[in-house]
């Protein structure tokens, strides 16, 4: 498959749907050329998303940690997030009772913003849980692993209420060679634990995609011909954007490094409509 | 939970969606009342839909099978079918090449009707795969086990193409006792054999219940909350139509018994929003 | 499936293997009466084991915990645990350099006593493991999951070293109602995002029953129709034993309860040759 | 790590197992060398034993292909089939009854030897199961896919029984591209939709070697160190070679290809003592 120029490829659509991390920044911070890159695609008169796997911040937190960074084009209305749709979950389906989280006191605000109580899975009382209405894992910082992941197990078998994650990720890399465990992973250990069904929220579930195209509709009129999704990794962005029926387009600058592109590919069966070298090409 | 009367639940909607077996049918035929309570909803004013995890025939066959069962109030608008979002599939992202298919001629039929070139499995010759550009699983029947699921294996270990299973199901019931292997555990088989990702359509994914909403929303007006998902499948029909954001009504007419649908709610920690004995109480 | 007598049952066997948890004790202590029927036993010149899925204390203090709870019968010599032959693999194949371990203090004075260096991963300098050896999880307590379970990640993707898990249980009961999550649950979950394939040592695995076999053949001789495997638990216990080749008997005072035997039978698939109630019956 | 020649390393021990196919044979016949190599090491006194995982043919057979192939050296003395344990556990453990087989007659003539009952599942008649006393899954030819395998399924879903599986292969090669599924392969597909546990004999289960280590200590005095397991695959002859304690050679004449070894080794995490590019160097 032949490599293009994000610049020309982008031209082609009217709204584009970047992944954040391995796209616009890594561990390091946002990569050189992003802020350019926007602003073009702003003259050019193409609207941009970005779609994010992270239910630990608000799109405000998100939003504010590119302002920092130097990028004050990601604006909050710019970020759609895993996180956003769990919390619709939660304030339409829920909507009563007290949510517990795995996670950090800021990660909670944001539940608590729809109106619901919330306790951490360190403040729980597990004789006095009539009232839990549901449990979300929503950051692995905040709570203390070694007792509060068997305190999460035994809620589970003692009552039986919707498990919201909202983070897919295993893992996430936190400097070149390092990685550290996602509370996406931890949601996998306890599911695997007490064998019962959660509902998971992000890439590659096109509820994500759905939710984004459907945010975008009521701001102006696109047919998913129009939208490109761009990626850094087959397993979420590709095979989501390929499966909700958008144009999807592979870049090398985050999980997939150029010289095993083709190789991933054929070992995955997911396969991209466009690869670029990076949004800056 | 409590039992509820479906006909005084069913006043409370807009609009219903049916899953078909187990709920409307079983191997037998239509269940005896069905058409009564059909029709009382159109006197309601409630409109239904059919959401099946079928694609082994178009929604005109289906249609058919009602008809030609005494039910012809279901009639091919009323069907949505995870078949016909993987046509969607094929004819958007696809749209060329040649569609190799497991599954009876008449499955085939329904992909041949977008235009593309189709091919069974079985006539495949794997020296001639250039033009090959997606894979089908639409039938259990209309191939031979024993050469062709090696085939399609080997097609797969040759060439990267999207491979497209639109049925969930592992199994389904032939009999009172008896089961039979459907495509859908066909396509798990040959999956994990080949370890590339496969794109699979229906409940409980989000994909199935979003075409279904935006089919009727181009009809009338509905929101989510004006919706209920009747299913006798807690792992398909319930968690898919909770995930989704519309209420659920679990009917004990199908695969959960009712001596047992406390014990079945509490493993699988999926939570419908109401119990009925059946459609017909 | 009839329920027999224990003291019956036993007569006709020269050997039993008893499990620990479930069958001889739980939470609380030991069985009452346990100590009369292995006296019993002896009296009929039955020789008996107590074959144990632990790797987080020697022999010796397993034995320990027998005699501080008022059963002096069962000494260092009676009990074979997994830990046994993770020792005995390690001194064989590792034999050098440094094993890092997860678990207590006391539970690596074990790996110490078979010559070899060990480190605590929470001691463990991630930029100096040229020295390391092996991986060994051998307890759930003595670090920090927060922060080891991510430096275990990335250990193993710093490094290719066999990894050893000794203990395969996911979790045990702590009181009735409530389990903690065990070190065979943490392996599960690193084992997960490493993609690596870690060696497991204890039962079902045959090499445990064939270790076990042999440590009595050192002592008396006894073909396989001569040993009752006794046991709580279906996917360890009683699978290990059936494939092992020797007969094996479920006891109805741990795991599964009597009104569910037959159900998780027939569920599983694993057949027991006999039930008993317990084995003070 | 380095290639070694096997001339030299195999001179180091007592005793050689080695794996058949990607060793001494391939698709098109033995490797050109096998016999030489094989005479060498009767003159030097070193015994040799093949450990493969074939249950669809008796040692005899096993030991007559290699004869017609012209290596008269393999008698049937020297073969140690996975077959061979099933059938020691049917013999031990079931003993009664009737053993319903998947495979061909010459498949099931090998049970027939030791005095059971047998039936093609093709024959079985479902409403006659009473006398049923195991399901043994023997080849992958000799049956009908299409209509046994949901047989089978429906089989396990009326009578609890063993199953026993003898090859845990899920594919084999047919020609330098191509394979086929293996009886294995089918064995995992039943067992994940009847959820039941089946029984599998066969490396890389330290039973198979145990059985091995058994054969050899009645004819001669071997130690685990004087033992050299040679083998194409990591997860089955390398593991199991590890585990059971004995040391390890990777030939890459088979399944791992030279440019790729480090790779695999550091991507599955297990590890040859030795790699040697193939027997004959």
């Amino acid at each position: 498959m032949d490599i293009c120029l994000f610049k020309e490829l982008s031209r082609k659509y009217k709204v584009i749907f970047f992944d954040s991390y391995g796209v616009l920044r890594n561990y390091k911070g946002i990569y050189s050329g992003v802020r350019e890159m926007l602003q073009s695609l702003e003259q050019d008169g193409i609207d941009y998303y970005i779609l994010t796997n992270d239910a630990s911040r608000s799109p405000q937190l998100l939003a504010d940690s590119f302002l920092s960074r130097g990028v004050p084009e990601i604006t909050k209305d710019k970020i759609i997030s895993s996180g956003m749709i769990a919390m619709d979950y939660i304030a339409n389906k829920v909507n009563a009772g007290t949510v517990v989280y795995l996670g950090t006191e800021q990660s909670a605000h944001y539940v608590a913003s729809i109106g619901l109580n919330t306790i951490s899975i360190s403040d729980l009382d597990l004789d006095n849980i009539d009232d839990v209405s549901s449990l979300v894992f929503l950051d692995d910082e905040g709570f203390d692993w070694n007792k509060d992941l068997s305190k999460t197990v035994n809620l589970l078998r003692k009552k039986s209420v919707p498990v919201i994650v909202a983070n897919l990720d295993a893992t996430y890399p936190v400097n070149k060679e390092d990685v550290s465990i996602a509370i996406g992973g931890i949601a996998q250990l306890v599911e695997k634990m007490v064998k019962k069904t959660f509902m998971r929220f992000g890439k590659p579930d096109s509820q994500m995609f759905n939710f984004a195209y459907n945010y975008i509709l009521s701001k102006n009129t696109v047919t998913k011909r129009e939208i490109l999704m761009v990626g850094d990794t087959l397993k979420t962005d590709i095979i989501g954007g390929n499966k909700f029926g958008i144009d999807t387009c592979l870049v090398l600058s985050g999980n997939v490094q150029a010289r095993k592109v083709e190789l991933n590919i054929a070992a995955s069966g997911i396969i991209p409509d466009f690869i670029c070298e990076s949004v800056m090409t």
